[in-house]
């Protein structure tokens, strides 16, 4: 089996919804230490409005002192968040929509149509300043929306398809509300993997309901080989302590490591990086192999 | 695929750790809710001596008292044990060992083999008194031991061919410290599978690394239809709050029916059943799926 890519996005989705301010410092430090645990691809921030979230209000400060050697990204929002990433020479970013229309009306006031149509205008302008560039398409809401309810697979193949044609180099597929099963990733995969080359695939579970490793297993198995998760699992359910969110990138890279696929990520330092940060937000780890390795629980 | 059995253990295995007593009248309604969810399987109790795991000590005071219906069993860890089962007429029984010394020394202070010897005896007396009776035996550590470190695939069959030719109707394969991964699963099973029907075997998780549902998946996978686990993940790790321990009923429920395959059981009343004892114990849940239900988590 390939190498699994590990697709970090703690800095970015794992802080996005909390209100306590993390520190540029801290979050420089962070992503310091998740490149010194052995990740390296990171996607760091977000050019959406400071108005909207103020957490991420500090990309500004924040790109241009990253540490040398990632392999850093960022959300690109829309036109006005493009033209701020070029301004910083951000050569990978990242776009956003989902497979409900619903689902983006909420995030972004458009339909997956517009969104869609303010993408071919953002790829163009950033294909023009970097040809070399990397440009992601996250689809989300694959299995279901929380406004619309259960999402037809070949729904999400058409958004993915259409973003591929947009000319994104990779989609991640994401299960927004953390409801799906394996049964659902081999629904869905199968739907996008009849127009989508694999190597574009991105997953993007949550691990709300205890599945998401079993989704990344039948994910591995349909010959993906990109998995975004977040450091300690950040970014979990905003309202309820211990609710799962993210997939914590401790429990893929124990799942991965477990499985025969090594991802020189060292857990120990993996570890650090997201305890200096829920320190910050007053919270502890949802990564189930940071607690149960804090715990000293056997094996 | 074939209805898949849940074998709760809540009210045992979930318990036997915990060091606050959770009377008996609790202990009671705590069945009473399981069964009044769909649980049908229980394991409610254990013989072994109060002494020793003082919270199990009501064993003569819970079973004449339990709710009609339900299919009860007790564990028995010797013959002292089984003449006290006999006396309550308890038709059900499982025994424990492992596939490690090391670990059955830690425990019961004797080797597999010792354990072996006594069973061969527990179970001629059984069957003797219940010719119609069910014996469970428990294969612990399959894949690791918190003692002796990994464990050769070809033990766990070894001890579980002993085990059926010593004519217990049903093994439980633990993994016990919670360690394993989907391979571990296919490994493990594939020696076991070539020397006892797949019939005669449960599979026992713990979610310790987030891994129970993937390693369940995988024992669906390979004809498995026997899953335990305990409500609420009671019985998680005692060590740290959080930890997660057995698989939780609720996420296996939630993950069976999200596959497709019908449990018959009500997650609300099913999280009534553990909420009641999480109060007793000054803990919350440890099942993703209750958390997420309780914090309304999209979906």
């Amino acid at each position: 089996m390939s190498k699994v890519r590990i697709i970090e996005v703690g800095p970015r989705d794992g802080l996005q919804n909390e209100r306590t301010p993390v520190p540029t410092a801290a979050k420089l430090e962070f992503i310091r230490r998740l490149r010194s645990a052995g990740l390296t691809e990171i996607e760091v921030s977000s050019f959406v409005s400071p108005k909207w979230v103020p957490q991420l209000g500090d990309i500004a400060e924040l790109w241009p002192a990253l540490p040398p050697g990632g392999t850093y990204s960022a959300l690109v929002p829309n036109e006005k968040g493009l033209e701020r990433a070029l301004e910083l020479s951000v050569d990978r970013v990242a776009l956003f929509t989902a497979a409900s229309d619903a689902f983006t009306q909420k995030n972004v006031n458009m339909t997956v149509a517009e969104t869609l149509e303010v993408f071919g205008r953002v790829i163009r302008t950033h294909r023009a300043a970097f040809p070399g560039g990397h440009i992601r398409g996250y689809v989300s809401t694959i299995f279901e929306c929380p406004f619309a309810g259960p999402i037809d697979a070949g729904r999400v193949a058409e958004v993915s398809t259409a973003l591929v044609a947009l000319g994104v180099d990779e989609i991640s597929l994401g299960d927004t509300t953390g409801v799906g099963s394996p049964r659902d990733v081999r629904r869905v995969l199968s739907a996008v993997l009849a127009a989508v080359p694999v190597d574009r695939v991105a997953v993007h579970f949550h691990d709300t309901r205890g599945t998401a490793l079993a989704n990344v297993a039948a994910a591995l198995e349909m010959g993906v080989t990109a998995v975004d998760s977040a450091a300690g699992g950040l970014g979990g359910c905003p309202y309820a302590p211990g609710a799962g969110g993210n997939l914590a990138t401790d429990d893929l890279v124990y799942f991965l490591e477990r499985e025969g696929m090594p991802t020189g990520v060292d857990l120990d330092e993996l570890a650090r990086a997201s305890e200096a940060v829920f320190a910050i937000l007053g919270r502890t780890t949802l990564s189930h192999a940071h607690i149960a390795r804090l715990a000293g629980c056997g094996g």
